[in-house]
């Protein structure tokens, strides 16, 4: 096992390859070991060191600029001004907590649960898509009584104790407890979406029987819309819909978990919706504040009116009026600048040229894609995920400066999900990049 | 039972009132229930509808002023032009994560700490104060493999669901897990601080035989370092010294919550050095970005050693660049105006007068105080607690317009913490709206 494996993250930064590096990165380095500890990771074989920000660009220390085809929280984009100028203006105002009557988190919540519909009327607001998904399941268990959690065996959810409890994909040194049940998701590689839709179901239904056997009834079935973590594999429609009338048939929740999906990602504005699931609990977060620390937990009313019943709950920082302006910043300009769709016609273009790059030989084997996500299995010549190669050409892409990364349960997916800023003179550099990578 | 009691949160509004307010606070009330639903609650009979602030001061619809006694978050002032100033220009550089190698926030971790010392040299932060202790607790039960944790029965410590579990202050409905267990906190109205300590001392080693008993080793003994919720019970010295010492005799590990007591509020940078105590772990969070989510958690390194050597720890939004700036400026503006000494020196003033009212008779039993941090125990005439007054006293000096809370186990505690820009002219208004609401 090599020493990135040994840390169980796709893209790690292996710190024994840390002489290589310039030397003022070097003493960066053995500075940020020294005050911030070993839980900490970076990317890339080399480390890149950003100072600046515009649109889809990264800047280095050199001046160097890098595509960033990789990040889903900036979604309208590096330094975005639109924003810039509403938390400076908001800072300069008033940034409270929801204690006192506010008339801004009152009109952001009715704007925001308006685009979700679906009878989703409510949110309840936080800082982290990983306190969305803990509040998602400490209201998940209230409500019925029980405490089972069936999640993906690839899954992210976050990283509180409980949203940790339900993220396999944290490696094998992260306790699942024996109330949490982990189902294989599907695999689109192998199966049809109607075969994968009936197996998600009937998976669904052994895990609770597992789950029963050791004592604990299902709350909820938590599933990311497009199964980013599984490797995108959430990518063709109604393959989550079995499941989550399955787990209904149980008596548990759905959590549609909307933190990667949510807010424009797949050229819609919610994943969930494609999926044919009516989700009880949604949980939202990266992309929306645009990097300021903004998310969500969405719910049928008769859901938060019984957990509110019982139970008080306060966020001091969830929805204060910055977090709020930022918000608000982003759905103007996501709607504005017609991002959503664009993402969804500039998706289905993209998907095509990689679709073109991996029937030309590259040792790619399936390509997903929706909207501005994109997935390639780096495969070996027999056909088997090649995780190895998969870090090369990530690495390989990072020297091109264009900025992707790799995940999936066999870390050979290439991870490609740029700021949906990410227009079409951007598309020839990434699939350029991307070519040169694989040729190598 | 009240329908506010029932509520369980001192100060609640009470929904049945809501018609007595103005119509447009009544209508938007109905818009917040309808659009974030139950679990939100607002402070006093009348809630406040703010929308502005600056320095110590709140102004509502009306433009009326109100003299912010209550809040701990804007601690170096509402609308800080330093805090708005330094995180308007950052937002226009770049805001990213930790993944990319940066110097913003590995200076800030490296002055944060160095503000800490004790061995507290290194940091992780994340977004909320919730967020830190959740993981907090996460490290601590890792390296220890024990899972039992102790705290004190009024504790507040956070609201995900790993917090929610050991702040007992949530009310009835909140659940305790058998692996927590509870100990009452000290009662300085009736105990010496000597006795107080080893008494404390004593009810932990109690706790960890009770845990045993349960099947669990103690992983952790956690306290406010001040005891905020307990009705600030840690204003004396070494009250906490001999109870750290026997959770370590038991092979646990302690952490300081410093949330409420860290940046300044007692008079020091920290509550707990005056506690005698050397912490494993130190969580902060509410004023330490002046309303900008971040939070942190401090250890010793072998600590966050041993965690990451196992686990990878992420935050999204933790100590990215904009929360960092924030960071940042409100270390120097708590440097530069001298608001820590300060805030020891006209605490001691305040306190001195608050004694003073006390004696004059004003139906106020025990009165603490720690930098500017205040209690005062409402009391019957038999000198029992009387919430129903406390309750009332807050809402009177709402009316003056001061902002107060209460707070304690007995919700009798009315809980004084203004930011620290309060300064000299600002405490006769304090203390004149105060000995008038008591009077009354």
């Amino acid at each position: 096992m090599t020493a990135a494996a040994s840390r169980h993250m796709a893209n790690s930064f292996d710190p024994a390859r840390a002489a290589s590096l310039p030397p003022a990165d070097v003493k960066l380095i053995a500075r940020r070991d020294r005050a911030m500890g070993a839980a900490y990771r970076l990317f890339y074989d080399r480390p890149v060191h950003v100072v600046r920000g515009e649109g889809v660009w990264l800047y280095d220390t050199d001046g160097d600029a890098y595509l960033d085809a990789y990040n889903n929280v900036p979604v309208v984009g590096h330094a975005n001004p639109v924003v810039q100028q509403r938390v400076a203006a908001q800072l300069g105002v008033l940034n409270t907590h929801t204690r006192y009557l506010g008339d801004d988190v009152v009109a952001y919540a009715e704007r925001v649960t308006g685009l979700l519909g679906h009878g989703l009327e409510q949110a309840v607001f936080v800082c982290t898509g990983s306190e969305a998904v803990d509040l998602a399941l400490r209201v998940a268990r209230h409500v019925t009584g029980r405490r089972g959690v069936i999640a993906t065996s690839h899954a992210y959810h976050g990283t509180t104790a409980a949203a940790a409890a339900i993220s396999p994909s944290l490696g094998p040194n992260n306790p699942i407890p024996d109330e949490v049940e982990l189902i294989a998701a599907p695999d689109l590689a192998s199966e049809s979406p109607a075969e994968a839709a009936a197996a998600l179901a009937s998976r669904v239904t052994s895990a609770v029987a597992a789950l029963r056997a050791r004592g604990h009834d299902p709350a909820a079935l938590i599933i990311d819309s497009v199964l980013s973590s599984d490797g995108l594999q959430g990518t063709e429609a109604n393959v989550l819909r079995e499941a989550a009338a399955a787990i209904r048939a149980h008596g548990g929740l759905y959590i549609a978990d909307e933190v990667q999906s949510g807010f424009g990602r797949t050229g819609a504005w919610w994943g969930f919706p494609s999926q044919g699931v009516e989700p009880d609990l949604v949980v939202a977060g990266k992309p929306m504040g645009n990097g300021m620390p903004l998310a969500a937990v969405f719910a049928r009313p008769e859901h938060f009116d019984r957990f509110g019943a019982d139970m008080r709950f306060f966020n001091t920082f969830g929805g204060n009026q910055v977090s709020v302006a930022a918000g608000q910043a982003v759905l103007d300009e996501l709607t504005e600048r017609g991002l959503v769709e664009r993402a969804g016609v500039l998706g289905a273009s993209v998907l095509n040229e990689l679709r073109g790059i991996a029937a030309a030989g590259n040792g790619v084997g399936a390509v997903r894609g929706s909207g501005l996500f994109f997935a390639l299995e780096v495969v070996d010549d027999a056909g088997r995920p090649d995780a190895a190669r998969a870090s090369a050409v990530v690495n390989r892409m990072r020297d091109a400066r264009v900025l992707i990364s790799a995940s999936g349960r066999d870390a050979n997916v290439l991870k490609i999900r740029p700021p949906l800023v990410f227009a079409e003179e951007h598309a020839p550099i990434l699939l350029d990049a991307l070519a040169g990578a694989l040729h190598h």
